[in-house]
């Protein structure tokens, strides 16, 4: 039997959240470049040897899942200067521009986790941004300039999805990053509008 | 050295023929209801060994990739009886709406094929459906139905990202199958429609 975890001291805790953050940053700075970047390019660039960064990671999968779940925390909190207030739909096209911005930096991370997370982990991942967008379109839908015909959750998906669409559109030399934005709030501002309204010009 | 490769009879060609294609109708039936499903089970179900398996599919991943390769390829011959002839719109809405049966019986499959492949590997699979779609989405921009001032490629990318989301909703027990068709026919032709237009009730 293994004997009873040793208590680390404070010093050693604080090591090791120092270690961690600066493992996290590299990798989320080496995946974005290349979704292929290896563990010891990460553990090089962080300045850690390969043996500590197994012990917070013990695989690659685990700091790919980690590096996206910290760069959509850092882009969540980013988006907090987002203006949300006022007119509904020039809201949610702020806020899709905006988190474009940030899905556009991390395309390369993003493929990265798309090669060893599902579909649903990576959404699961996004709760935070998902509840952001859940609630503009949720008050949209109260006021009748989204519709209502279609669930919130299922708007919320189609947002996710239409973003997550451009990214591979890209990757694949399919659509000009240049007109990313564009598209993306035209598809989903156009897919929110009720039965009978106008599609915005 | 290894020598020359022996030349196959005509009767052993026609012997790995149907191996091969027992293997994949076993693969897709037995990834069509379970994602995880082993490759052992999948060659008992096939009536061949591990080893003639592996001999054409060399490891699980080529399996579930050569399974949705060929699940696709039978739906697109199926596709065929759709009437694509008519008011534009409502062809689409014929073909979305037969399209998703088929990604529904697949939707486990696809959750495999997620799991071991690239959403553009994904993509590139879907080259058949992918070129009908866009033969009448083309046609539909051309007569001013459906919008133009996105590209016709991005307009196919977004039919086929709202069909795949609605799988992972479904998946996450988030959407109720029954509604999906609707949700998924009300949301691409909301998107497709030009801006000024309404959208179709």
């Amino acid at each position: 039997m293994p004997g009873p975890t040793p208590a680390k001291s404070p010093v050693r805790r604080a090591d090791a959240q120092r270690n961690i953050a600066a493992i996290l940053e590299a990798a989320v700075n080496a995946l974005s470049r290349n979704p292929d970047a290896s563990v010891s390019e990460i553990a090089k660039a962080a300045g850690v040897g390969r043996v500590t960064l197994y012990g917070h990671f013990p695989n690659r999968d685990d700091l790919v899942e980690a590096a996206l779940a910290s760069a959509i925390e850092q882009g969540h909190a980013a988006l907090d200067a987002v203006d949300l207030t006022g007119d509904t739909r020039q809201a949610l096209g702020r806020l899709v521009h905006s988190s474009w911005q940030l899905v556009n930096q991390s395309r390369s991370l993003l493929l990265a986790a798309q090669g060893v997370l599902p579909p649903g982990r990576i959404r699961d991942l996004h709760a935070g941004p998902v509840a952001r967008v859940e609630g503009l379109v949720k008050r949209g839908q109260e006021e009748g300039v989204f519709r209502r015909d279609l669930s919130t959750s299922w708007l919320v998906g189609v947002m996710h999805s239409v973003m997550h669409n451009a990214a591979d559109e890209i990757n694949a030399g399919r659509l000009d990053p240049d007109q990313a934005a564009a598209f993306i709030t035209a598809t989903v501002l156009a897919a929110f509008t009720p039965p009978g309204g106008r599609v915005p010009s």
